[in-house]
């Protein structure tokens, strides 16, 4: 966009990671992640793709970087992914309820809060279904071309226990510890995972 | 509070009303619905707890008016509560996807994601536990006490559900006719209400 102005500039410069990570994180909200190329935000950013792909790795790495988790969700999801299907549902809470409840889960939680009240609200659409759970959609694409509403079912029920746990506070949920969470509510996202769906049509 | 400077104000003035539906929601923001009462939001007002009563009817009748939401909830809730239990997970469903897709459910969506964002987000608390969910719990409390875990289970999918298909729009429930999504969730709610909640301890 207003790239060409700053070209010229030095790649070397401290800032320039900053400026790569701001541009990616506009570019995200306004455009999605799957819009989005390493090479436009090299370009808004006035740098050169190798230089992005340098500092950043993959789009899936800069995507992360950019919304500035405190928390890596690679490492998050390792175990998520070494689980068994029929116990996906089990693995995913136990994953994503540890990171909550613990390692700055009050800075993910703040994050995820003021996303939902902005205009980034896209950024935890791409952070739910291309970092969490893409890999996932994959596995349970049973019948085929069912995955994606499958994770977007466990999507609604994962991001309401955020709320009602951690940001409206509703007990006994919000003080509940988490193995108890993940027994009331695992049946339900093991169903959605692999489970019937009422008239399913691909 | 600074209620006293104010008494003398006459009764009929027409920013009376305003007033005290702008103390209420102060109120019950900063105290919870629980601790609020009709006298201290006459008080902060600088006027009697009868014309509070007179205006607005009962605490529900008041909190309700002060969240100013564009569709009534009693009208709404009205067939939740005439469904018979076993169908109460349907049924509930069923009467509040129908407000977020139809009547001013816009507006029910806008103020739902600013609460969520702002130093309010016990208004929301207290209209799910109060207004939505209160009868409910009373209706599911089987065995003794499991009620409050129930409805908090049901607030946990309906939330996640307004926030994946309104707010975030994930697909494919976003477009989903409401019917279908139904058909899909149904079944976890009516298991949340009267399902076997696993080492549920009063």
């Amino acid at each position: 966009m207003t790239g060409r102005a700053r070209t010229g500039r030095r790649p070397g410069r401290p800032d320039t990671r900053e400026e790569i990570l701001r541009v990616a994180r506009t570019r995200f909200a306004a455009t999605g992640f799957d819009k989005t190329s390493i090479r436009s935000i090299a370009a808004d950013a006035g740098v050169d793709s190798a230089l992005v792909h340098h500092y950043f790795g993959t789009k899936r790495d800069l995507f992360v970087a950019s919304i500035a988790l405190p928390t890596d969700p690679t490492v998050v999801l390792r175990p998520v992914l070494a689980a068994d299907t029929d116990r996906l549902g089990e693995a995913l809470l136990t994953a994503i309820l540890a990171v909550w409840d613990f390692e700055n889960g009050q800075a993910v939680v703040a994050t995820f809060r003021s996303l939902i009240a902005g205009a980034d609200v896209g950024l935890i659409k791409t952070f739910l279904m291309h970092i969490v759970l893409e890999d996932i959609a994959h596995r349970v694409d049973e019948p085929v071309g069912s995955g994606p509403l499958r994770v977007a079912l466990v999507a609604s029920q994962m991001s309401g226990l955020l709320l009602t746990r951690h940001i409206l506070s509703i007990e006994p949920l919000a003080s509940m510890p988490a193995h108890r969470v993940v027994a009331l509510t695992a049946q339900t996202l093991q169903h959605y995972l692999t489970g019937e769906l009422p008239d399913f049509v691909p």
